[in-house]
């Protein structure tokens, strides 16, 4: 199985109002290293999973309407408990979105809030 | 499926006492950069594999004992050897009893000894 | 001479409004992954620059309000541009003035905003 | 399941003629920081995955006609796309025929080409 | 004395036609990870060393016509030997003459071309 | 002013006996990733500081009697106290020693002892 991962980050602010996140139910914010691995049993004729550019492109548009952003306040996660898990799953379904079909087995999106704490999401694709 | 990794350290010495090991073999030390990943399915109502604060304290309890010890006279260790995939086995062993249930599918316990080498031990959970 | 540096982190809101920053003038957040760096002529009776865990505490100490803040709000940031160069420059001086007199003769307090980017203020002491 | 990665570099040239990789079609190069994981059941009777001085050896070995070339001239690979990817299988194949029997499950090669894109090959032994 | 870093990287083949420089005579390649810092004793009216994004532009600038390219053949570089202390110094001027005159002190562009080796180039800024 | 660092690694046991190092002063380890950073102000007419391979040799023949060894019982360091700062001047000096006289201005050596803590010495050559 072959595997691909690109990166890219994006700087965003937002608040956890529930009360099993004490201090984080404040305004806050964070710089998300964002890593998007996926895998593909065999390769494409040009010997790759997917062009490593069309993948960043791929995340960045997944990322666009997040960047410098209060997710608080955007229409996709107002509302919701925008943790790293959740912002991860919103990224990883955009790119599978984004992707189509391409023969790829599986994808996952993982963000780095800061150095001694990440998350991800990993989904199967068919 | 989602994941969490939360990460700590410890500064141990140790010995390898078996010829397989070479220079190993003398009282020497590490700095262990120590990773605890958690898989879970779905997350819990709060939109967390687990609550980053609780993994921490987990993962510095299991690795409590072990800091700034010397590992050769560590009750749990002393008479085995004490390579990194061991520890790792016993630090995961730890954190799994606990988190206790918790509808956890998956934990991983890396251990990165220098920039060039790292170990670990992932078990399923039930 | 003689260096020595701690790090720590804070994940913080804030915005820039002044056209110069572009998207940066919505409010955003940032992890900053900061860096306190402590030069000495000579070394203390103890052979050190400073303790590792003091020197901990001093930078702890100099984040601890402006972590899960909003620093848009914060009184001693509110009405200015909290940059990371400004940002860098009022924790130096708190973490100055929190050492006191100790024979140090450099701090500079670095803030890595993202893998691409980061800032920093260097002060001589006396 | 335990597992170890071991890490080293290459610096090879190369060029990718497929109008897909756009300037990469150029004479160009690359640092490959190469990360060799093995994964195994049960430790061996020392304790272990396998030697970090071995597990280091047979990636240095499988790298070592690389290092410090030009792959496009490179017996193995003039006339093929050498991607990070087919790169990657190449090395992981030679290091598993250079571990040969040793109750391995899994191998990994990673190799990482810049600080925002890296690629790989996973293999089941047996 | 504030100062700022920007980073970003270039993938190149060259060769090091000099005994000195054994195994690297031969054509190969680096990716170079570069960082440009520049210092400045006070903040502008933005409170910035200069602008993030300008600072990421000049370094593009500078690095433009080396990336996806064989130094042995650029026009600046041919017949010299493009070590990495050289090829730091290219940069370091283009990107001071790209800055002109700015209030800044000093410049420092450094290469990191693997894990273990770096190096770079600083120049006073008047 | 041109720089170039190398980079390597030795594993130490240690202890601290001075009640300023609280648990340090129990026999532990630690993982010292060591940075020789070497400044010259023109280049040789290899145009290099120094060649990286003859620097990483400086570097390792100046860490090889400290890795695997525990430090309380090196013949240099028994009875004193073995702190970073401590062993950073002794590899400085060690260094310094081995390059003898080469143009160079200044030479630093940086141990980094976990990932939230570093120090370092720096010396003027002539």
């Amino acid at each position: 199985m072959f595997h691909l991962t690109v990166r890219d980050h994006v700087m965003i602010a937002h608040s956890l109002p529930h009360p099993a996140f004490g201090p984080a139910q404040n305004l806050h914010g964070a710089t998300y290293v964002v890593e998007l691995t996926l895998w593909r049993e065999t390769l494409s004729e040009e010997s790759i999973v997917i062009d490593i550019g069309e993948a960043t492109d791929v995340l960045k548009r997944a990322l666009g309407d997040l960047n410098y952003r209060n997710l608080d306040e955007h229409p996709e996660l107002a509302g919701t408990l925008s943790t790293t898990e959740a912002v991860a799953k919103l990224i990883a379904e955009r790119a599978a979105t984004s992707l189509g079909d391409r023969d790829l087995n599986k994808l996952d999106v993982t963000l780095r809030e800061h150095p001694d704490a990440w998350a991800g999401y990993t989904m199967t694709l068919e």
